[in-house]
């Protein structure tokens, strides 16, 4: 096999691809190019080159997100690593396992004046489950067996139990283009990785199912979480009982006639006297941090006796003030392993929230068919339509707000960038997501977020499955919905920055099929056509009143007093 | 006055107004609504909004460099902070001082899953001067005292004799959103900074001056740096002197007749001999990292007996490998000392890199007469007809490079992000620049670095002085200059991104008017038109063939051969 004459790079790349990373996507530069020579040559691996840093971490993140297998990253040295940041941070809190390999310049150059040299080792600290660096040389077989050692690492470490991003950084001496004929025989040793099998102890088991099992109002929440058919057959027997609901987040992936999806709609029905006489008295959660500030505030205006929370992160997590104990279990082992405990609780609490689910969806329903042309009209419209199988992904921060106010169960799965919530990359990471899925990926986002990370559209890797819709409504009317900056005058000079986003424009130059819609009547007669479209990438601008829309939104919400 | 009633945040801006800080840089967001309102009620600042934080700390970054002026920026918490680090780590580099202020989750909430959250105090350790956090209350005197301390503390670090980008990461507690009016009576108290002169000491100057006086072969060499009129009237002096030659490179803003600003020109019409004949004994350095691989190489390759650098870093840099002293001490002083020491040395030197000067320039001119239409030919007529006192932009990595084969003096200042020499941030930077600068900006690209930063084309500070040149050329064919990727198999399909950007779409899309230019006399044609257009913006689309480019240029470097 010809690689690299810089061995390290070919280690590097054949561990890689013994432990099976399928992807890598590499944007070009000169002192990374023993790695993107080494990559190229080596036919184990799907390969995207993609110029913009930022865009192509973010396009790595939905590839990795969507396929739950690592993805590598390859990069020059210098600021191009530091365009990663954003995705890295991202993929840190999503626990995303994406392996950052940065070329770097040899030790003794760091801070002597060479050209795009930065101190790179360590710089994601925060952001990375570990932080590794190569020889610069191989001399000798304990290098050999060093670098061989590290890369193992590095994946092993990205896909532990809670997995994350790993940053490998390569330094790499001049010359940088030679390549060398290597024995096929070597073949790299892999170092696999037997996590133990999470269990707790029958003692403890029988003390979390004997509490369980005296509770009558039991709150299962469920944020953001890959899908988990384990997890959603069981929920879905533990939803039948009395003493429980379900409450799952749209981007939990988790979907049951016996779970209350709507978490927003639902709350904004409930009288406070209501809110109060509903709070559990054991609460149960797990999956990543809340899209819904209601359920937050309901939880900690009236906090539960209990709180469990299903997190294998070092560290607890408290967000609602009341955590009585972290249990770090997959939530699937957790309730596989309660269910056999369980017993028949008397309680009507399911049966009430039922009750109120039902009530929810009526007045929902109502204010939905007599509210005029606007993002939630839009919504309410196009949500149900979404073609059955679609993986739907919805940016930051109106989109996966709105989509959480209704009920579809016909998508594949559902993602958002919540880790950080950040809008910076979520374009990119449909992109990435589109490109390595089969059917159909719908991406909604704001016309803001669309602007903020309009390079993800110029790439090579756009594909025809890929189909984004941009929320016309000058950012998302976010800063008019918050009480706050709605009522400052600073809001339309400093808050809202809505220019009108040419999105034709954009989409005429990146070669996408066009489509608008401005109304109800519009946006019915254009769907079919969007979502029938096979042959391009088709991006669909909904234009809503920027000044309406909050209003119809803050109204949702008090339709019920 | 009214203020944010946070107070941490009036005391910030009225601390940052009365040091004189006059812009100011902000990112749209929540958690930073303090902040934001803050800064829109002080008249002390102009104040710019930008979408996407990448873009405007370059744009920042462009501002400082030309105002030599601290300039603020200020975002919301999360991965928006994240974004700007590419322009933290140039401007770091470079030593601009960016005052970076970023919001933030008060501490409790830190890793408790609430939305846009991440580890931020200190993430930029290794590209900042000093990293603060702000108290999240205000509860008592001791805390107005410390927030008035830090924020003073600062700005005296970004401002101290090597300059360079601070963070402030600001912690706000809901609510966000509250007014307050403050006492105007109240100043906040401003700690000044008076560094002390650099000098060194007689004795130390004599033995500089008598090593100087004795020695016939000394070889000046300045790189990156901001105008210094005084530098220049003194380096004027000294290479007047028989034993002193100066070699200057564009980015260094110094300029007399009696300088080489053409260094790669001089040195690629030297045979080996005259390379070896040539090498100093003392070389001089100073300015930042410099873009000539050329010296770098034959400095190394002919190492002098003596290296002196200029530079105030806490650390040596020995770029050339022969350092053998660091001077810590500003270039115009060290010169101006040096001066009047300095006796007559007879020498051959100057006369001898005059006459090898003389004859580059003789087979400069007949090589560029001679070739066909290429990125060298486009230069060649661009540069001499640059109207008079523009300040000229030049991003990396080839319209750096080409742009030094040339000499013209007739512009105010150039500049070009070489603090670590990446394609990210230039036309941001270019745009900044123009935002606050009088007359003309005319900013040099490549294809591909315009399209990675096209997100500096749709804000609103896109100044009608601003004239922006796209090299269309596939990527600048750089890796097809570079001997290595040109024979790899890897170069169209990993090395040379090379689709054709739509320059002229880019361009209508946002505004500009559009010039195209491909052939000698088209380009001749056109410029005069684009560079009298007063009042839009203008894009100039000069368009190469990309095989041809790398070939002349070598070529070039081979002329005397």
């Amino acid at each position: 096999m010809e690689y690299s004459e810089k061995e390290g790079c070919r280690i590097l790349v054949e561990v890689l691809a013994a432990k099976g990373v399928k992807r890598v996507v590499l944007s070009p530069g000169s002192r990374n190019a023993p790695l993107i020579v080494s990559f190229a040559r080596c036919d184990k691996f799907e390969k995207f080159i993609v110029l913009d840093e930022r865009s192509a971490a973010f396009m790595a993140l939905g590839m990795s997100q969507q396929t739950e297998e690592p993805v590598a990253l390859v990069c020059t040295s210098g600021t191009a690593l530091l365009n990663y940041a954003p995705a890295v941070a991202e993929a840190y809190y999503q626990r995303i396992p994406l392996i950052i390999i940065s070329a770097d310049r040899p030790p003794e150059w760091i801070d002597q004046d060479d050209s795009q040299t930065i101190r790179q080792f360590g710089i994601f600290g925060n952001f990375v489950r570990s932080s590794y660096i190569l020889p610069a040389e191989i001399t000798c077989d304990d290098e050999r067996w060093y670098v061989n050692r590290i890369v193992n690492d590095a994946i092993n470490t990205a896909l532990q139990r809670v997995k994350g991003p790993v940053h490998i950084d390569v330094p790499l001496r001049e010359p940088l283009y030679g390549v060398k004929e290597y024995n096929t025989c070597m073949s790299e040793r892999i170092i696999s990785h037997f996590g133990s099998e999470e269990c707790l102890s029958a003692d403890t088991m029988n003390t979390f199912a004997s509490y369980f099992n005296r509770t009558e109002k039991v709150l299962i929440l469920a944020s953001f979480s890959s899908p988990d058919k384990t997890l959603n057959n069981v929920l879905s027997i533990l939803s039948k009982k009395d003493n429980v609901v379900v409450f799952t987040e749209t981007i939990s992936n988790l979907s049951s006639s016996g779970f209350i999806p709507t978490i927003d709609r639902v709350l904004s029905a409930m009288t406070d006297e209501e809110k109060k006489a509903f709070s559990p008295d054991l609460l149960i959660t797990f999956g990543g941090s809340l899209v819904s500030r209601m359920v937050k505030k309901w939880l900690r205006d009236n906090p539960p006796k209990e709180h469990w929370n299903l997190n294998s992160e070092k560290h607890f997590v408290d967000t609602m003030k009341c955590l009585s104990s972290q249990i770090s279990i997959l939530p699937s082992s957790f309730f596989t392993g309660l269910r056999p405990l369980l017993t028949v609780t008397k309680s009507n609490y399911a049966i009430k929230w039922e009750e109120i689910r039902s009530r929810a969806a009526r007045s929902h329903n109502k204010y939905i068919s007599e509210i005029p042309w606007c993002d939630l009209k839009a919504f309410s419209i196009l949500l149900p339509l979404l073609p059955s199988g679609v993986r739907l992904q919805l940016s930051n921060s109106t989109p996966v707000r709105y989509a959480q106010l209704f009920e579809y169960s016909q998508i594949e799965r559902c993602d958002s960038n919540r880790g950080t919530s950040g809008i910076d990359g979520a374009t990119s990471t449909a992109v990435g997501a589109a490109a390595v899925t089969p059917g159909v990926t719908v991406f909604i986002t704001g016309d803001m977020g669309f602007l903020y990370d309009s390079n993800a559209l110029w790439n090579r890797y756009i594909s025809p499955r890929l189909k984004i819709i941009v929320m016309c409504n000058g950012g998302g009317s976010i800063f008019r919905f918050i009480p706050g900056p709605s009522e400052l005058p600073e809001l339309e000079s400093y808050f809202e920055t809505h220019r009108d986003v040419d999105v034709e424009g954009l989409a005429s130059l990146n070669g996408f099929k066009f489509f608008k819609a401005d109304s109800e009547t519009s946006l019915k007669s254009v769907l079919p056509a969007f979502f029938d479209e096979k042959e391009k990438p088709v991006i669909l601008a909904i234009e809503t009143p920027r000044e309406l829309n909050a209003e119809i939104l803050r109204g949702y919400f008090k339709r019920n007093q």
